[in-house]
């Protein structure tokens, strides 16, 4: 199944446009997923960064075991695409949402992650009234301070009490990212489960920085990773990629030269975003690497210039790396993957603005 | 000419969902136009804010004179929904652009901005060729340190260019936003185009912070705002709006409560955007005003609770003011229209993500 549009009426000059380099990309889909091999587990790819349904199949025709979604919506989209193994990593809360994921559940193989016993409740309740039993892995905090169970006390306590409901099966244990305590918190909570008789199944952790940390932790049975298909300014700052391995770019051009060293560019917070991710700057110039991205406004880029190094006019095009990939992607309609320099796809962001 | 959809079938708590009260909406637009009209100058609302035809034919009903707008794509959303008045606040360079500006210009009263030759030189090729004639307006950079001429001798230099440019005639002077260097500034360049034979028919400051300063600046003519229609954290930092001025909320349910002191809300980087505007957490929680949105990932928002206050549970709603309403809106498909609580009106955010 192919979701991409084939044109040659995209005019990269017409700025700013969101680039894909399909020989890159697919370099990244392949030495991921040989990674992952190598270390033994299954690679799970997580769709919020690309959104685009044949970017998933690319993946799972590469080797991935299924995908992950961090909404609901974004799990519609994908399987309405044809894609059977989805693990939904976010907690599912209210009426609405709970009508949709058995709807979704009754098309494809789905798990869904949940922390607090509001939420099992939630999920019990419904599969229960629907008469069809839901996968959950209980998603654990192992250092990262966001959510999850705070404890492999606390981990196991869940996995119990899901277990014991009607309506839900105890599928595992979820945790993002890998810290230097995810190893120690899933060695203890596979002792509290052993305890409660149960197992996990499935050890799913996440995150493409993390991905070197993959071999500590004992029992993980799959990662979870998203920016490894693009690559970005961040994973080569936390050196999990190089710049040549950033697939990724969004042509821009200069509108103004205002002073000798600030160049403006015509690409802002709209279609960079204001993610800093603790960098220094909005993005990477590919063409001037000693230029500073210093400033965004919505639509205008501040570049401050190197002193006495060569500098772009007005009209000319530059090519930037950004900081984060999955949030610009978010920003945009469409990606334009090329290859050598040339269109040759024009994918809709199917599920962007799914937040729901 | 009204683009909305009415329906009752919104849920407001599927969450997230932007809503904005039309009360307080159509207050602000009043209230704005007032003062304005009370200074003496016009005002020319920026569509940027909320991308949205329909609201756009609101502020021209109490009295706006025309809109602006930042870029190529917007504007051609706001002609195409009958808004004939539109001055495009952002150079514009390249071919394919200058023929769709050439075309937009055969369809409504169009004003453009540069600030530099050599847009200037593409303006004037493409519309001599097109055997027309565009206003330009020459950008100024008053104190801002984005783009515009430098200097009023160099503003009244450009603006000696574009007159003498065929297919271009010099229709005034633009800034963004005002600062305490804006009036000097301004009066020096009207000495300069007076030497010159110019006269600024157009002079056009910007910002809804600014309004306050408008007084001080002599000569100007009009005045573009856009955040005005909905305010934001940020404006009320600014005492330029008090938090019942507030027009946009973001709904959004808290999703898990993992320790004492923190809650996860179903509201990211992909809903609220991560423009921080130099203000402290990325949002004000209406319920819980002494709560902090510490941290944004893409779909959660990490929430740090006051020690003994009231904190919400898993499935609670609460209603966040943003920091910045701009970028929320372009993060969004449909923006909901309340009226005391009540859905009103569903509108299509027509030009979101155009960023060309």
């Amino acid at each position: 199944m192919d979701h991409t549009i084939v044109t040659t009426e995209i005019d990269l000059d017409d700025t700013p446009v969101v680039t894909v380099d399909l020989d890159i990309m697919e370099r990244n889909i392949r030495r991921f997923q040989a990674v992952c091999a190598e270390a033994g587990v299954k690679l799970r790819p997580h769709i919020k960064t690309h959104k685009i349904p044949a970017i998933a199949h690319k993946q799972l025709e590469a080797g991935a075991a299924g995908i992950a979604c961090q909404k609901l919506g974004e799990a519609e989209v994908m399987q309405a695409a044809g894609i059977e193994d989805i693990t939904l990593t976010y907690n599912v809360v209210g009426k609405a949402k709970l009508e949709r994921l058995v709807r979704l559940a009754g098309r494809c193989d789905l798990k869904v992650v949940c922390d607090n016993r509001a939420v099992a409740d939630g999920l019990s309740v419904a599969f229960q009234e629907a008469g069809t039993r839901l996968k959950v892995l209980v998603e654990c905090d192992t250092g990262a301070g966001r959510n999850g169970a705070q404890s492999p006390l606390d981990a196991a306590e869940l996995a119990a009490y899901v277990a014991g409901k009607p309506g839900l099966s105890f599928a595992g244990l979820m945790t993002y990212p890998i810290t230097a305590h995810t190893a120690g918190f899933f060695a203890e909570a596979y002792k509290e489960l052993d305890r409660r008789g149960l197992k996990a199944q499935i050890v799913s952790t996440g995150g493409t920085p993390a991905l070197g940390l993959l071999r500590d932790v004992p029992g993980v049975t799959e990662h979870r990773a998203g920016t490894y298909v693009f690559n970005d300014r961040k994973c080569v700052e936390s050196g999990v990629a190089t710049w040549d391995d950033c697939a990724m770019r969004i042509r821009s051009t200069v509108v103004s030269r205002p002073a000798k060293n600030r160049a403006i560019i015509d690409a802002g917070s709209k279609t960079l975003s204001s993610d800093l991710l603790a960098l220094d700057g909005h993005g990477r110039i590919v063409e001037y690497p000693g230029a500073k991205i210093a400033k965004l406004n919505e639509e205008h880029g501040v570049v401050l210039l190197e002193d006495g190094a060569p500098a772009p006019e007005v009209g000319e095009v530059v090519t930037i790396i950004p900081n984060h990939t999955c949030v610009v992607t978010n920003l945009h309609d469409r990606l334009v993957g090329v290859r050598g320099g040339k269109v040759e796809t024009v994918w809709d962001v199917a599920a962007r603005g799914l937040v729901r």
